[in-house]
């Protein structure tokens, strides 16, 4: 990227804020279908209180164990809470590192995350499979076998789409996902080509967000891949450059936007915490950082974002920001 | 502008039209109010079918003149059919000129209009005052006295608001506006800053359109004002320019954008006709030259652009392109 095109994003960047300022709606409500389409046509998070999902009021850890039993779901496995995001290699380089999965019963789970917070040495565990794990767009069809989950008995506790967020946006999600962690993850920056309907049903997740406008700002760069693994199931965890050839993963080399020193002076992000009950609007190509406190069940819809029109065409403009930033104006990247 | 910034605009344009094509959706009944929603968030024009307004049955010449009497009505005049154009004045100067405006009866103005086809002498009328000469926002209050207007007898056959437009985009129109007049008056390409629901009643129009990512093809200049004036009721127009002080008028340069050679290679117009009874809805930022045959009535609805999000600041983006033009990129250019 040149000097000129990072001149235009950052003009862009400091108008949309000026216009749109640092406020973010709460409705008390869900929206009506046609109030949903507004905001998707808007595009700032909202969020929305009032969104029941049976899961808010069964999902106790005695119901979580006796209906899932013995069956065995995906979890990663990380040394630092870090899944999918840039991490220092034992060669001194940086790499984008995928977490290590293992499979284990929701007791197992519960039960580990329950006695981890007093034991600082454990690996972390993170239910966090996130390839719509509850319901996937097959799924819609009704045709179970299309669509195996691991959480089979408690998918009557939630629904497979959202009515007012199918009929605004035309069409089912597609993909649902449940996400099961403490805090000790923490999900890196990144954004998502979906429009995000994400509910909190424990815990409180704690999300830091920038508009797509400050795309530039992430610093974006090229990274080898690599994986946690492990010889045998007691073995520690190693970070296993994957194989040349790899493609190289674009991801943002800031690791904590909540510090302000990390990001440029232009970056203001809009700090968003969700108690049980609460239900984030999260539009699509918004950057998104999340912690957490406690132990969190959280659910989220992802609804593929319009590509149609010029949303696509601005999104991907405003993303193809990173390694050719010129070094000036990358002050405090390590590479 | 400097090159770099025309280079992004004309990417963005290519990719813009290679993600989207050429198509333009025909509906054959008017969208519900989510359909509609979801129209406006892609920002496409749509043809949009089975559009009733009682207008359309009722406004025969006849009922015209019988219900609107003796009234008068504001009307523009120009000797070449070009109201709100660029035009070369006698100074050898070119102009951003506005018409004259008179007033008369609908029956002087449709006689006019009938007689004038077959005689190209006489000077062009349009009704095309577009200020809300219908409807204007305050009167949705039903306060008439706060929206005097000049055909307060048609008022009755048309809807202050289309309920599935106002519900979409949750504001009722900003104006409603009819068009009148013949094959000789040209709508000089432009665009404006609201979504905008046309209907035609009677005739033929003929919109040549482009999207707002080509708006740097429309090679906007900064053109000084004039206006058409004339001595006495009978002496014949002349192109007055407007006293120096006067903010110059940024306007397209181009004259016939149905004239591939006058417009950049990456241009590419879409072209609709649309016949009575047809209604298109044309999104906000578009530009859009209008053409006509026979005599013609339309009807339309102006709903405020959303400016909150990024539609504005990409809209404004997308607009700032002119005079700053590096001359190379401007092969054509008179000035
Ligand atoms: O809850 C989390 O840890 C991350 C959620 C997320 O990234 C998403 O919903 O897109
Ligand atoms: O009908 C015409 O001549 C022009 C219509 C127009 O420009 C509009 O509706 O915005």
């Amino acid at each position: 990227m040149n000097h000129y095109k990072l001149d235009i994003l950052r003009k862009l960047s400091v108008e949309y804020r000026e216009l749109n300022g640092a406020h973010v709606e709460t409705v008390r409500s869900p929206p009506s279908a046609v109030e949903f389409a507004q905001m998707v046509h808007v595009s700032r998070p909202v969020i929305i209180g009032g969104f029941k999902t049976d899961a808010l009021a069964l999902w106790s850890d005695e119901y979580l164990k006796t209906r899932m039993g013995d069956s065995k779901i995906s979890v990663a496995v990380t040394p630092n809470g870090l899944a999918d995001a840039i991490t220092l290699g034992p060669d001194g380089t940086q790499y984008f590192v995928e977490p290590y999965e293992t499979k284990m019963t929701i007791r197992e789970l519960l039960e580990d995350l329950h006695t981890s917070r007093s034991d600082g040495r454990r690996d972390v565990l993170y239910l966090q499979s996130q390839n719509g794990n509850m319901f996937r767009n097959t799924s819609l069809t009704n045709d179970m076998t299309e669509d195996p989950t691991e959480f089979g008995p408690l998918r009557k506790d939630i629904s497979r789409e959202i009515s007012w967020a199918s009929e605004a946006l035309g069409k089912p999600p597609d993909a649902v996902n449940v996400w099961i962690g403490d805090g000790r993850s923490v999900t890196s920056i990144h954004n998502d080509p979906y429009e995000n309907i994400y509910t909190v049903i424990r815990g409180t997740k704690h999300f830091t967000l920038f508009p797509p406008t400050e795309g530039w700002c992430m610093k974006e760069r090229s990274y080898p891949h690599a994986r946690y693994t492990r010889l045998t199931s007691h073995s520690p965890l190693e970070l296993t450059p994957t194989p040349c050839g790899t493609p190289l993963v674009r991801w943002s080399s800031i690791q904590d936007p909540t510090d302000q020193a990390q990001l440029p002076p232009e970056a203001s992000p809009l700090q968003i915490t969700l108690h049980p009950g609460d239900t984030l609007y999260l539009p699509a190509g918004w950057w998104h950082y999340v912690r957490q406190s406690g132990i969190t069940i959280a659910l989220n819809w992802w609804y593929d974002v319009e590509v149609r029109g010029m949303n696509w065409v601005w999104l991907s403009f405003l993303r193809c920001s990173g390694d050719d930033v010129p070094e000036g104006n990358d002050e405090d990247s390590s590479e």
